[in-house]
């Protein structure tokens, strides 16, 4: 999508070379546009434990890329495929919970596993990743083809007056390849003259929602609105919310919805008021594995992300404590909403119900 | 309550200098204790409106004495009642939604209607606007005493273990004279050996949850943990707390509370995990005269306070822009919570239902 007027994608190969990956270092946005080359599977850990990337398709990519990097650094003897899968139990380590992150490690362990020499593996990690961020793109803009129907009939519903839709946190397109997942179908709708307006939760801890889902809102001329993650349940109580669209981290087999922190709150304020609830889902997302939400591990970071507020201060990045030195703080970074808050998940495939019958038809 | 090791209250008069009213300018809170003095109603009049001091009990008292330091400085001749009444108006729009605020001011205009003096009058509204304070104060160590033993079960229950209670924004001591509202039966239960951990919604846009509850808390010596807004639904769906109490800057005569935006969000994630959610409710917050909770106008604040996040940096006072400069953003102040999610008023008169029937007892 548009950074000013420029099309971009969150992640590339770095032009002239092709064995250097690019990224937005999404620590410095809204205030500073700032790419970074990642150069080894160490780079790569560090970019997602320290949230220069986020959002799970995007860490999905990433950590592909830190697969193939890690290739190229490995032994060259009949050590290597011992080391790559001691690289990917490290990549799968930088962040437990978003399930695209060991989908993709292990995607290139297996494509490596089925070739002979080292030289032969590295290509197929180097392909394979890149089909990874293919593929995401792809799910990406088929979610958004899937997701506007749903504001086009809202629009009609209302005699072509604004269609106002909520989201929490980031799910854009900087937490994927291009379009998002969450507000994939948002940008199609604006792109066909469809009026929208965007309440965009803030989103504490990380303030993701003020910080990223706003910039590529603003970047893009969607008129927008950041509240505060306490006022979400107010909005809609006044009528003010057409629908809500968050995306997901990691989504269990009977439909629970692990994502950011907060999402089951607004879940709950829109079952409350009878205003539909969707979950964006690439099937990437999916963890067949885990049979309810509750089987999640929930990543617990640092406290010092809750006392301390990161942004712009005269020009330059600065942070601000907000709570006595002295007092303790919690952060847990995901919560589960269950899948009874679920209106419908909005996938590549199409809109499925909110249960295991229905992702059933994600799963290959 | 206590500072360091000292006791205080919110508000008081200047020792030595009784017609010059003490305020903690709460702007500074956590990170310094800053005693300003007013002298006139335009002081009092600032300090309720940029938030020197906020909380509705004590609003309602601070307004008072600007009623008295109005009265002081008032024309002596026959037109003093009518700029008195011209202050009352001046005072009641600082800040709309405290039904407090208005009924102390006109508390004070009514003493005066009743002297024929100026220096009558001036007596009556010095000594009634004291009388307010020590009221509210009373009210305060009322609800304690009557919200104590919800705590003391609740520990029964748990065979000794310690009671988790979730707060929101401050009620606190330092949003009223003294003990708070909501914190008022924590304390007590603290000062009785009775258990108890305080879970701490940071309380967005203003923070008032990170920066003076847990102060308050900490100060006592109260184990606490902040959490962002986002993380009261998962630590309540974890199990991790046993009641919630908060306090209320409006209550409707059916009940409906209004309170800090995000109150709203808490009930709803108590309600759905049958988590006990109280108010605690002086009757000087109760405003018979507004049928429901959307009778109430709802202050809309400057945008500013949601972009812009204040705090403490290299040992200053300093702020940050957390979004794109060119973002809109609203923010309410506070948001109604329907009756119907609200398990009990804890009062200066004792427990009561939420409904009509259970205030009309607060009703004199």
């Amino acid at each position: 999508m548009k950074i000013g007027n420029k099309h971009h994608h969150s992640i590339w190969r770095k032009p002239g070379e092709p064995s250097v990956i690019q990224i937005i270092d999404q620590r410095f946005l809204p205030h500073r546009v700032e790419i970074e080359d990642l150069r080894s599977a160490a780079d790569v850990r560090r970019a997602i434990q320290e949230m220069h990337v986020r959002g799970a398709p995007l860490i999905g990519a990433c950590a592909a890329y830190g697969m193939y990097l890690a290739a190229l650094d490995a032994p060259t003897d009949s050590s290597f495929y011992s080391h790559m899968e001691q690289v990917a139990q490290e990549l799968k380590a930088s962040r437990p919970t978003a399930v695209n992150l060991s989908w993709a490690v292990d995607e290139i362990l297996a494509v490596m596993r089925t070739e002979d020499c080292a030289a032969n593996k590295i290509a197929r990690a180097s392909a394979r990743a890149d089909e990874i961020v293919e593929e995401e793109l792809v799910r990406s803009r088929k979610i958004g083809e899937f997701g506007l129907p749903l504001i086009e009939q809202l629009c009609e519903f209302k005699r072509g007056e604004t269609v106002n839709i909520l989201t929490h946190c980031n799910a854009g397109w900087i937490a994927c390849i291009d379009y998002g997942t969450a507000t994939s179908p948002i940008y199609m709708a604006h792109e066909q003259g469809i009026p929208v307006h965007v309440w965009v939760d803030e989103t504490r801890p990380r303030s993701q929602g003020a910080k990223l889902t706003a910039w590529e809102l603003g970047e893009h001329g969607i008129p927008h609105t950041i509240i505060p993650d306490t006022a979400s349940g107010h909005v809609m109580q006044q009528g003010k919310v057409d629908m809500v669209i968050v995306g997901t981290d990691r989504t269990a087999k009977n439909g629970d919805v692990v994502n950011k922190i907060g999402t089951y709150l607004v879940a709950l304020a829109a079952h409350a008021n009878a205003i539909p609830f969707y979950v964006a889902l690439p099937s990437s997302s999916l963890d067949w594995e885990s049979a309810t939400g509750e089987a999640v591990t929930i990543e617990e970071r640092n406290a010092r992300e809750v006392k301390y507020v990161q942004g712009l201060a005269g020009g330059e990045t600065a942070e601000v404590l907000i709570s006595p030195q002295s007092s303790p703080a919690a952060n847990f970074a995901f919560d589960v909403t269950p899948r009874s808050l679920v209106t419908g998940f909005i996938t590549e495939h199409g809109l499925i119900e909110p249960n295991e019958e229905g992702l059933r038809q994600l799963c290959h």
